[in-house]
């Protein structure tokens, strides 16, 4: 993966502080559960799991916490039994003779075993090492109720005394996690199905959007704890298959809408701690996104409204966008301005980009009707121009696939091309059919975020058989991995694989990948 | 150093909660005052500074420190202008694009430049690695104010960013130190001097005595912050020679008195917080120097309400020790309650220990005589058996010295008969003469309390040029090695001595180090 940072802080953004207040109108409610731990467990080699690492339970039992006297270098496991994002606190004491030296411990909050087994000191990837969850704390005074005022994304949680004094030990006792979230369980009925395999994924995908359900639709919540509207949008289809939570889905676009650049252009990311600050990234289709987002929520629950107050902010990102295709309806790439498709940068993203258009361009269009804007038909004619160049220079008959400025056939191209709906479903069904037998398998695909588009393409095509077996084979691998919740990065060629070089800075439950639950019921369930 | 934990922790204890009570009304009041930074400086080279670690002023000004941003890996160095003890704070903001990660810092608490150039993560000794002064911390959203709620012993604080985000920097303010000590300056009136290193000797005394001065006499505000017999006595004659506190005194004799063994023993030292816990260290001589304490404190301000109330605690120390003596008045010892005198244990230490308890004796008998004891002709026959075996056994006259079981001439067993006064001043001033011929110079001592002893030896033995040159050499010693307080710890012979292997767990400013204030009061300047 080729990241790039994009630095724009000489850009201007408005506040709008009508919109904002109605963003805090819908703030959601977090509601709290206090959780102890099921077991002690002790880090293993394990072939099967991530990373050769697994765990086992201990010898120490999790009922007999408060009879174990740690010394220094001495560590102990807490398995809070499934994927837990909350605060963390213990109680601790001590044994033997007087404290005569402050406590000094490690704690150590990990997604997943493979993170236990790296050490924060030998991480030197280019992400902040800031997000590792590692915290060192000194306590002069035991006992003490220790209640870290963090919020941390785990299920393990790894106690490691790096010094008593050689006269006594510390003694832990009654750890507990308050958890976090604000997705709404008491109304909400899981799916059922036969299949044992879907019906695990479908769980861990509700996990994990759960998970990332906070004050707003986070994309991680060990990391970037933050709202991203590409992963907004599909959050947002992801939420109304489960809990269907509408306010906080306004409450995101709410955000979005009234933190524009002078220009009107949204972007890629919003802050709301500890105020509402956007990000100065901007991609390409995630401020279209916004479009795609609305569209959706009108979709699943009409508000016709809500259209009319945020329509303006749509139909600027429409028109920021179409000044970036020229009078053939081609579009003229941006580097400042990426298409971004996929973390991948090794392939070429302008087909896939040009799709990204038209995609949206036809859910704007309903936004226009809704509204009766008068310009509807020339946002029709550009459609016209835009989908022409499409099927006409970058459709290859003889190949049967559409191709990219570099005369590359990749499978981003025909996935979004196919999410278009550019051609017609039989064509579509021939071209996911074509791009099978001529890019499958995936390679060097590692987010779940692309996945989620190729299996999508796959069931719009009506090739629901190869969308289940990609979806197993992908989300399912996960599983056998040792996923509670899905990852933000994945690729099943090589499982180890982390764009930032070690596993403690990855994000094990990361909002983009919970698609199976939006899927599985448009696709599989409700057909 | 062969330093040995002693683990005693079946050892049952009294709490007296009348004399515990007392010991709280005596409780002082904590002064606090706010102190900002100096200057910023940077670490260098220095081969006459501690360990060839010196600073010198930074080009980044104290006054601008708001305009510097630090980005992953920098750092900045506060100087406080003096040794202080105390929390800090700080205020954080970041510069750049919006903080899209945790800011992720280390802060480094210095006494003395040399720490500064040392790695906690090299630490590999045998004392607790708690006692650094080293707090990693992560802060999820700024502007924040950093409040540390932990108490720190330093000039200097080292801020060092380990990560931000290749987007921004961290960018800090208004730091600040809120010192803490129960020294009472207001009544205080320092002595002048008009040699200008004697001054500076005193001054420095005076603040060492003056950091240590909190809740209770604490041996070093840095470590091990608690209060221990030995030291106490020091600290007290100290106190008398300059800001005369006597409440405090009398609370750490009431700490000490309230928290015997079962049996009478008064331990080491005892730690008061959480609560009033007594340890289970015991050393032949400090549970003697409950008696000196209170002599001094007698001598100083008369108070006999208090020798009756905590002379029976005082005999109880007497009749323990005394059954250590055979019939011949030879002290036998005990490895289980060891004569200290000094870390070292390169030298036989029973002679000391003898002439220690001579030492003793001479003041419980003046207790005694206060509250009118019916037994005191048992402790004078005693006495003069203890002091005969002195004289007539370990004294050899043909080397004039007091010899030790293993025929050894130490510098110990003189300066301590001297000090007991167990021969003639006419010949405590021949014998200290023969030590200064034979055994002079001081050898592999590393105590500032050895040194102590030995120069009040000289003064007494009426040596007085020689105590003088003594003091500004071991002392004075510190001082051109950067001293802003006197140290735990210091061989002038191999000034990079570290008893734990590393600067950074060294004490710097440690109250049995202070009494150069006493001893230039009582034989410099009021002779």
């Amino acid at each position: 993966m080729a990241f790039t940072f994009q630095i724009n802080n000489d850009v201007k953004f408005k506040h709008d502080e009508k919109l904002l207040a109605k963003a805090e109108g819908f703030r959601p409610e977090i509601k709290k559960e206090r959780i102890h731990p099921a077991r002690i467990v002790e880090v293993i080699e394990d072939p099967l799991k991530l990373n050769g690492v697994g765990v086992t339970e201990s010898d120490k039992s999790i009922d007999k916490i408060e009879e174990y006297g740690l010394k220094r270098n001495d560590k102990m496991i807490l398995d809070f039994g499934d994927h837990r994002v909350g605060t963390f606190k213990i109680h601790i004491d001590q044994t033997g003779s007087p404290m005569d030296a402050p406590l000094y411990m490690r704690i150590k909050f990990a997604e997943l075993p493979a993170e236990l087994a790296a050490e924060s000191k030998d991480y030197e990837g280019w992400l902040s090492r800031s997000w590792i969850q590692e915290e060192f704390i000194h306590i002069d005074e035991l006992p003490a109720t220790l209640e870290l005022p963090r919020r941390y994304s785990f299920r393990y949680v790894e106690l490691k005394v790096l010094d008593t004094s050689p006269k006594w030990q510390a003694v832990f006792s009654d750890p507990m996690v308050v958890t976090e979230t604000s997705a709404d369980y008491s109304g909400f009925e899981p799916m059922r199905f036969e299949d044992p395999e879907l019906q695990k994924i479908y769980d861990i995908g509700v996990k994990t959007l759960a998970d990332c359900t906070q004050d707003v639709f986070e994309d991680g919540p060990k990391r970037d704890r933050r709202l991203w509207l590409g992963d907004l949008r599909l959050q947002a289809l992801a939420n109304y298959a489960t809990f269907d939570q509408t306010d906080l889905v306004k409450r995101c676009l709410y955000l979005f809408a009234a933190m524009t650049t002078e220009e009107g252009k949204i972007s890629a990311n919003v802050f709301v701690k500890p105020e509402n600050v956007p990000d100065d990234t901007f991609l390409f289709e995630y401020s279209l996104f916004f479009i795609s987002t609305l569209y959706d929520l009108h979709q699943a629950h009409p508000d016709e409204e809500l259209i009319r107050e945020l329509y303006p902010i749509a139909k600027k990102q429409m028109n920021i966008t179409l000044k970036m295709f020229d009078e053939n309806g081609k579009l003229n790439p941006d580097e400042n301005y990426p298409v971004f498709v996929d973390w991948s940068n090794n392939f070429n993203k302008d087909t896939a980009g040009q799709a990204e258009m038209i995609y949206v361009m036809k859910q704007f269009i309903e936004l226009a009707k809704v509204v009766r804007d008068s310009e509807i038909s020339m946002y029709e004619k550009k459609l016209e121009l835009i989908t022409d160049y499409a099927k006409n220079v970058l459709f290859h008959p003889e190949k049967n696939l559409f191709a990219t400025a570099w005369d590359e056939y990749n499978i981003a191209s025909q996935v979004w091309m196919v999410l278009a709906h550019v051609m017609s479903d039989e064509e579509n069904k021939s071209i996911m059919q074509t791009t099978i037998q001529e890019l499958f398998p995936v390679k060097n695909i590692a987010t779940p975020y692309m996945y989620h588009h190729i299996v999508e393409a796959l069931f719009e095509a009506g090739l629901d058989e190869e969308a289940v077996h990609l979806m197993k084979s992908y989300w399912g691998k996960m599983i056998s991995l040792g996923a509670d919740t899905y990852w933000e990065a994945f690729d099943p060629d090589q499982p180890e694989y982390s764009p930032y070089g070690s596993p403690i800075v990855n994000s094990y439950c990361h909002a983009w990948s919970c698609t199976p639950v939006y899927l599985l019921k448009k696709y599989v369930k409700n057909k």
